[in-house]
């Protein structure tokens, strides 16, 4: 209790130092009037008019290039919930600082004062050409999906919900590389994932496109089936592609028998007991934060072979560091106007590679979150991969 | 010719080395798994909690107390007209580099694309959360008095049109002292104003509210007068209070016997002769860019006292860059939450009062651009006045 006063006191007292995490400076210096009729009047006005007359040399002569915006309505932030726009903030801030330490970019935090989806996307799309990528973040589900989708479709730039794709691309490069540990061949697991919001569902569309196994997902009305009529939207639509044996049931049912778990839900749903009715050489990957699903020894005590949390304390810790900054950076660097599915499985393809077959084992599957490689290597299978789909509106450097 | 070529490929290739004119930078080291902690998850939760109870602490925890959106449509960008918000953003990464260098303070450049006063007005109200002023720029007469309007009734932190206050700050602070050059008494003198756009109105508006003299509106038309069918809706306000003899007529007849010219409009409009047919020392303030109504040396041939231009190269620029740094610099550090008439006033006197009695002379009414006191006058006595009227939300440090 007390290291816990501790600790937030230690958080607050350096917010109040920082006065901001993030900081706009000028790469432009300013200091007698010959400067200033470049940089600004009248110089200013040639770039302005090459820019009205080809947008595209908006990435020319403008910050946009390098320049992310990461957005949130403040409606799921963190697991706290729905505090905001104002006390979304910080959390923004804090990912800024992470484009900018781990992939090198420009990182701008807006927070919408609406929770209204139409709202939130014609803001956002009207803002949308001052930025070369659309960040959202912390967005609640199924909102989300309709948020990411809808923007998508109206903007030339990359849009991309991390709280979705990150840890979807993280988590299987994971898998990847758990598969290859416990020596089976990807496509042949099969797989429960438990919590079917937005990063549950991103997982099972990546894991599907990926063809790294079959899908059954679970909430908190058990097994995911197709035709119930419980189902939202998003459950409803991925009911018909996953669980294809038409498991009824709860989570410990549609556990038995499975290769691999990944949990994006609730601390303590997971019992060695339930581990234990796995298949052979079991995977799981409890990443409810901070308490996961099962902790790891007690899933290794229950047979697991490989377990990954969210936890940084744990190894092979799922962080969606390894995949975001690489991703806009990759993106950026080509002028992709999306991130397809096809980049997605690109990364993760990239963050699996990272880890040398030296390095390989059951407790170290992922690069860790510092390794600076990660962000170049994901940056040019993403880049490489736009290139290949033709959707680069920039050649590669 | 050839000279204005190098200058267009100095300007270009300046812009294009810069790659952006402004950079987003992390104040938050993040080098390994402790810093993470703090600045990001789990810690950063805590900041965020405490904004939630009282979004005020916003200021405390984020940057929002050291931000300024520099916000435009794109529509009245320099002397280019409408270029639409990516061509417009050379002018606002300028801008911020301005507020950086010559306040201290943090801008980030936000074009939106849309010119519907109602779209521009929710898209920046529902952003606002994130700043803790917003600058309006280069937003085309006569929407952008209905946008700053309504935008000031739904933001509780400071809106301020620059083009519109920015330069009628600077030119009351010149009018200020160019008057006690001459000998004249504030209120005493005609004051002409040529152009009836948002500068010029905004520039009647505040010599009237500062109580320096009687004003006379002219426009293409030739002079405003009350009960014109053809004046706009701003026009027709101002016409009440402006033009109280009921004068008809042309700009050479408005300027009869006026003391003061003041042109915000095209270049070339006065001559030597009109200057002659104004009051005894009379003073002029031709400000058209880059090429004024009339140049210094021709109107001081008419007979003119004391001349100001927009222009860096003859004495006495009025440039705005000596107010809007200082006023949100003063607005922000008491966190009022809006900058009223009296705030500019107070910041038109600041300015003058930075021309000590020594340094004043005909060639001498404003500082230069370059006087860093300047930006710290300005703020101490906006800060000042907010304080007295109340409005502060922030004592001060």
């Amino acid at each position: 209790m007390a290291e816990q006063m501790d600790k937030r006191e230690q958080a607050l007292s350096a917010h109040r130092d920082w006065q901001g995490k993030i900081e706009v400076v000028s790469r432009a210096k300013v200091e007698n009037m010959a400067d200033l009729a470049v940089a600004y009047t009248p110089g200013v006005a040639e770039p302005c008019k090459e820019i009205a007359q080809d947008e595209e040399l908006s990435y020319t002569y403008t910050r946009r290039g390098n320049l992310v915006a990461v957005i949130t309505d403040g409606t799921a932030v963190l697991g706290l919930g729905d505090i905001g726009p104002a006390a979304g903030m910080p959390v923004m801030e804090g990912k800024c600082v992470l484009f900018k330490a781990f992939g090198g970019i420009d990182a701008f935090p807006i927070c919408i004062d609406s929770k209204d989806p139409d709202e939130i996307v014609r803001t956002v799309q009207l803002i949308s050409k001052s930025f070369g990528g659309i960040n959202l973040e912390d967005i609640s589900a199924p909102r989300c999906f309709e948020i990411e989708r809808r923007l998508q479709e109206v903007c030339d730039i990359p849009v991309f919900h991390d709280d979705q794709h990150g840890t979807a691309i993280v988590l299987s490069a994971a898998l990847i590389n758990a598969l290859k540990v416990v020596g089976k061949p990807e496509g042949s697991v099969r797989i429960v994932i438990n919590g079917a919001g937005a990063a549950g569902i991103s997982i099972a569309k990546l894991i599907l496109q990926m063809k790294l196994g079959s899908v059954t997902l679970v909430d908190r009305q058990g097994i995911i089936w197709d035709g119930n009529p419980e189902n939202n939207p998003a459950q409803a639509e991925m009911a018909k592609v996953t669980n294809l044996e038409g498991l009824r049931g709860t989570l410990a049912d549609a556990m038995r028998g499975a290769d691999v778990f990944v949990g994006v839900s609730r601390p303590g749903l997971v019992t060695r007991e339930m581990v234990a009715t796995m298949a052979e050489k079991p995977i799981l990957f409890p990443m409810a934060n901070p308490t996961p699903e099962i902790f790891p020894d007690e899933a290794k005590a229950g047979g697991a072979a490989v377990v990954g949390t969210g936890r940084s304390d744990y190894p092979n810790q799922v962080n969606n560091i390894l995949a975001f900054p690489g991703i806009f950076k990759g993106a950026l660097a080509v002028r992709a106007p999306r991130i397809t599915d096809s980049m997605k499985e690109a990364a993760a393809r990239g963050i699996a590679a990272a880890v040398s077959d030296e390095q390989l084992s059951a407790d170290f599957i992922l690069p860790t979150a510092f390794d600076k490689r990660v962000a170049d290597i994901v940056a040019d299978a993403v880049a490489s991969e736009a290139v290949r789909l033709g959707i680069n509106r920039k050649a590669r450097d």
